[in-house]
């Protein structure tokens, strides 16, 4: 049986109920799964289009092929959540950090302060250009998406980068903006 | 026939030859409807997945059921783009800005500086919280929402407030990284 | 006849009136020519010893000899007035950089955020030094200057650099502290 | 006879010479009743028609009528040039200040952090507007207009407090964009 | 046995060895209650005099005799690292927060913004106060510590919140600027 | 017999009195010495056990051994008092720092904007790294620890500098959070 928060936010907009069978069937395999529906998947379930908007576009971006692995991806959600404080983002990205990596210590510090990670080439420059577009998105030039190549990454990766960049600058606003809570489970996971 | 532009952003990341049907029959309707092919669609059309998520939550938000009109929505892209200095949002939305006002003059001072405009309370609480959520969301507390409540917008409305905001802020992100840029059709519509 | 804008500050500084035979006549030449009485000229006109002395400094800046094309003078008036979002002189000079250049993208462009234009690099070495002492002038080294000298700038130019970008910086200052607005006729000028 | 400094910025711009005969007899002038000619006369001295332009509008900023006490004026300037951190307008008009006032601590104390000085209402409001124009002067409104005019000022006080916070930016800018260096000469006077 | 870091900062300043007779004893007793020797006294023991001088410190104002709590301190502690993003020191004081309170959740939630936690306000007022002071401490008026009193602090406690964010805004940039590490015993405690 | 300032803080925390006699006789030699019991000592002197922690830190920071000079320690302060702008710690170590150099325009520069003094290679090295760790210690890396070992600074050094750095980042907000005044024989001391 689903367990359903009782408020994902501070907004009162309750889930539709009884939700969709597609949807239904959905936040059952997230419980099965992740022993948990993330509370993000709850806040939009007052609106089946908007959650599906957002979960299309979510699976795409994390979980749709790309020359970035699922940990960097997670890595990239992180540093970006960590310079926008988003609580919500940094506890479910964070321990998603923690599980892929199965090093507990990389989460923290990608929440705490990300150049204190020991990284490698490729990431450094990554997460360098995630944190340059989140913070002065407008000053990127062709020197910065160069500084990627030159490491390795594809257009298409740079592409992907960028858009998870965007996607966290949305998403830790709509948080932050509506006081999202992050279910309670992520807090113990892969410590 | 579709006018197609020949690189949309910095990347090399050609559109798929021949797009899938559904795609080209949407493709086809913007040309004849706004006598061009956004760009950002041509810019995603490298992939259809990526494309179908981006147009699924773009069309939700800008398009869907709200307690906001449409001339809203596009004052919120506006001056969220604005502090981000987004040229290619700017841009298209500053030309809808024109269109859906009849007042060329609003979409400049959105452009340029939404303080001068002359609007009511309703849009000036609207777009002080556009503006905090943009610049600085972890500091938003209830107060924060509450001024919106204040002045009439429901808690529904304060979520489509949020996430207009939030997708804003992921758009001038993405087209900033890439160096997407507007078709040149937009400068001089509803001047 | 002298078209006159019924009060072009916030503040209740009525013209001069009659005004001295001098600035009628300079009024009328504005009307004559440009086709309005710039309301910078009607907000200083309460004061005439105030409308000369900036005047002559315009002038001098904007019209006297210098390295600098009158375009390029333009072009550092909207850069300083797009970074403090200055309505007025963004509208005004953003129509002279369209004039000027014959290339409306170019001032849109400078409007919304300069590095998306496709400048040679005498004048992004230009911009950027606009840019630098505009947001942080007291961090200017020998280095900024060379910079300037590298790309072809004489010591007198770099002394206009800086002349146009203090001179903006003051104006974009008096015309937001006053809530100056520009003629209507500006926003349709050179599209 | 005039203490001419070898080279008061870092460009090379020799004064004209001989100077024009008004120059001169007003360089005499300063000679006779300051001890010096002030640098920034000397740096702009290379081209009379501009230094006739900066001297009009500083006399009539300065010296000309206006509800501003000098001692006012010079507070603005040295709380401007404190946030620019202008060592040149810090040196000259710091010791204005301490001059001006008899008070040599309240000249430090404007220079340090205008904060921590005991100033009466009226001059608290004055350098909060100083200080909110200075640093972000398009979020002007009515409101930051009305905190002047509820403590007494008028609307052409309003205008002369926003001309003094626009010239120190303009000549902060243009004095570190060159490295223009005060007259020894000021730091040792009224302390 | 004391559990020597092998360096714990970037820093190659060996212990002094062997350690004074005091120091050791000092060590051993960290060892025993804590089961580490905190690296921030690792790192400080090439230099008696050094270390002794930060260990009396600290000990008064951690462990002093104070109006605020243990926790409160600790709470201080973190929400001053989190904005300046000091990895040592989250980590340490974040361990401390979660052990005092109980509340691992409070622990996480200091470490990522703050205002997302339920405090009430007395705490509230303590911790917006660290929150300026540590950011603009320069704009600091007797209306902040009037916030304090009237949440009913004393002027004894408005020193200590003063010397605790002091404190904690030198030992970041100590940590920060060289490296310091924090043991790994923290990451796990009081999960 | 010690000169003693009425309130040397906002705060109501009056010496103990009778001071105990090492407490006394240390104040003593101040007043011998300097001339005056500097107003911090008075402030901490309201609990002798925070001030002997803060004296035995100041001590071996200032007058303890080091690769540092005197002078190059004050001048630390005085850079970082200035980025805080803490009036109580510019004018006290402003001047020490003219006093220091027996070149009262050093001590000016240093306050009003260390870029203007004519610095050598180390002390620029130095300072530099004051100020970015003042603003952003979290963005340190080894390149910043190199920089400054390529101008001839040991790791203890650097050590020093970090010290110096946190140290008056502690102190410029305890003296500004309590409304510290400095003595007033500092302002004329060294002109």
């Amino acid at each position: 049986m689903t367990d359903v928060t009782d408020r994902p936010t501070a907004l009162d907009l309750p889930m539709v109920d009884p939700l969709p069978a597609d949807t239904q069937k959905y936040f059952d395999i997230c419980q099965d799964r992740l022993g948990m529906v993330p509370n993000v998947l709850q806040a939009y379930a007052f609106d089946i289009d908007k959650l599906n908007a957002f979960t299309a576009m979510y699976n795409d971006i994390m979980l749709g092929p790309s020359g970035l692995s699922k940990l960097e991806r997670e890595m990239i959600a992180v540093v970006v959540s960590s310079i926008n404080k988003c609580f919500y983002c940094l506890t479910a990205h964070g321990a998603a950090v923690r599980a892929l990596s199965g090093d507990p210590m990389l989460g923290e510090m990608l929440v705490m302060n990300w150049r204190v990670a020991d990284l490698d080439t490729r990431q450094t420059a990554m997460l360098t250009f995630a944190e340059n577009i989140t913070i002065a998105s407008a000053k990127t030039t062709e020197a910065d998406r160069d500084a990627l190549r030159q490491v390795g990454f594809s257009d298409r990766d740079i592409w992907d980068i960028a858009s998870l960049v965007g996607f966290y600058n949305m998403t830790n606003r709509v948080a932050s903006a509506t006081d999202m809570r992050p279910n309670d489970g992520y807090h113990s996971q892969a410590r």
